[in-house]
């Protein structure tokens, strides 16, 4: 397994001149992040990024990641040329030797939490998602703003277009993920490059819109639409972890094959959907991380691997979820899991 | 296995809110540090040690250390009134509640390394021990300061103990360190608290000076002079690491019923006895500490492990080998093994 870390860019606080001081850390996972969602990655922007994680003696191993823009998981007439833009932006990944790119396809939200500064018993403050905060919200008549929303929408766009989601239904957004891995894929395919979808987080249902890549079921219908390696999965154990249904060494040992990117980390369930972000160590939260590198190590994965979410720990400050600190104890001690778990 | 953290009280720049923080560290490794060396330790300053400790929800598990006087480790007439004086401590620290205590019986020179801040590749700064620089310094002829020397002594005192040293063999030291244990052990056991002695570091013999716990044959010494489980080991694999003929997973395994306190760090040989202190992961050392995590929980080990010596990363200024940052990487990396590896 390839250890790795995400890592925003020359605007992160967070310094490659660090990161490679973490122990065994030699993969960075990153994104060009300036450039508008559908628009096409021009290959020298993907070089230079490549080149300035090279530069400190580190290897650009994933994309993480290449958004899809709205239209396309809507199904509107536009997508077929952002669709076009998409495969222009993973050929140019491809020719600059990129072999890993992970993407998305949760309409509106990406991640969604009510806190970002948690405070644990031990002073730490983390993320947390309370279940009633969200049900009691209603995103096109109040002006609350969660963290995790995309600001640079107007509140009429947002509305506009959480209006145009609620029309839909799972399967809808299922066809047009269809639609869309069937232009893609082959590309992909052609590129040498492993596409991998990050599930839904939290993996369920928010502000009625619809959500589709929460269970086991819901990968048995994406690898229905092809069965291709390069139709691949990133698989969170903390977004999946969420649901107590989901049985996550299980999960790889049946999907294995797709599974070509993983994100380490922990939360609690704290009953009725809701939850907190805990340090890596499985008797910190409800995910048995042991059990996970046993089943990773059961099916031979040789891809990537970092460390998600850490809190915020000695009093250092930033993108949340994001520091240095936290995310190398859990780095080092997803270490200790590898070494230490015998196949 | 008690994972816990050493702390060099008040005024240690890394602080108990930083180490709480660290996941799953409930233990402290501390002493009490004004105490001139021979002098009883109060009760009140170990109850209020403790208290400190307590106050910010950790445990005060190990006291690391009790100090040997030099003139009991020489034999001189004067060690009766001070082995009785560590007697009147060990009862101290007996009724406040401490179960495990440390010293060394090195003389002269505690630790020693011939640099602080060698640079290691990925710009982290580590302690390293040049083998050919020791061997050709005389401390009684020059001046040369090594790090780790005890410069609370004058040269003229230095220069003096040195001398009486050079006089004695190794079973003269042996001799003496009998005559401690005879004393001190029947306290310890009527106590309840488990003596470890910390192995000679480096060990082996430096400035022609007797130097006595270095091998597997020292502990079946050691454990000939008094087989009682009080008569204990600290078990520090980065000490003995330094020798390759120490097999340290057998080490354990045949003396494990004395190992009462453990310290994981990693050295990297670099023959002809010179060696660096690398981050904790076995593969960027020469200690496989998955085999010591293993061997520990094949003897059933249930005593206090903490992470030792951590590189100088992310610009960390403070006491060489005790910053924050990669001693909690390595706590961490060590909570991995333990987890990872099945008994």
């Amino acid at each position: 397994m390839k250890l790795s870390f995400r890592w925003y860019g020359d605007n992160d606080p967070v310094k490659l001149q660090n990161i490679k001081q973490i122990p065994d850390m030699k993969h960075i996972v990153s994104a060009i992040y300036d450039v508008p969602v559908g628009d096409i990655w021009p290959k020298e922007r993907i070089a230079d990024l490549k080149s300035s994680v090279e530069k400190e003696g580190l290897s650009l191993s994933v994309i993480e990641s290449l958004p899809v823009h709205e239209s396309i998981k809507l199904g509107e007439g536009s997508r077929d040329q952002l669709i076009e833009n998409y495969k222009e932006s993973l050929k140019n990944l491809g020719e600059v030797g990129i072999k890993t790119v992970c993407y998305n396809f949760m309409p509106v939200f990406d991640w969604t939490r009510t806190d970002l500064n948690y405070v644990l018993e031990d002073g730490s403050e983390t993320l947390m998602y309370d279940n009633d905060v969200v049900k009691n919200l209603d995103p096109i008549t109040t002006n609350l703003h969660l963290p995790g929303w995309d600001e640079s929408y107007t509140k009429t766009e947002m509305s506009s277009l959480i209006r145009k989601y609620r029309t839909m239904t799972d399967d809808d957004l299922w066809d047009n993920l269809t639609y869309f891995l069937n232009e893609v894929l082959p590309v992909a395919v052609e590129c040498d490059i492993n596409l991998t979808i990050h599930p839904d987080d939290p993996p369920w249902s928010i502000f009625g819109i619809p959500r589709i890549i929460k269970t086991k079921e819901s990968y048995e219908k994406l690898l229905n639409i092809n069965n291709v390696k390069n139709n691949g999965i990133c698989f969170c154990t903390g977004s999946l972890g969420c649901l107590e249904e989901n049985n996550l060494p299980e999960m790889i040992r049946t999907f294995g094959d797709h599974i070509h990117f993983v994100h380490m980390r922990n939360i609690k369930r704290l009953g009725n959907h809701s939850f907190v972000e805990t340090g890596h160590l499985s008797k910190e939260g409800s995910v048995d991380m042991k059990e996970v590198i046993k089943a990773l190590k059961d099916i031979n994965y040789k891809g990537t691997i970092r460390p998600d979410h850490g809190r915020m720990i000695w009093g250092e400050t930033g993108k949340a979820g994001y520091g240095l600190y936290d995310r190398a104890l859990g780095a080092t001690y997803i270490n200790g899991l590898i070494e230490g778990v015998d196949k």
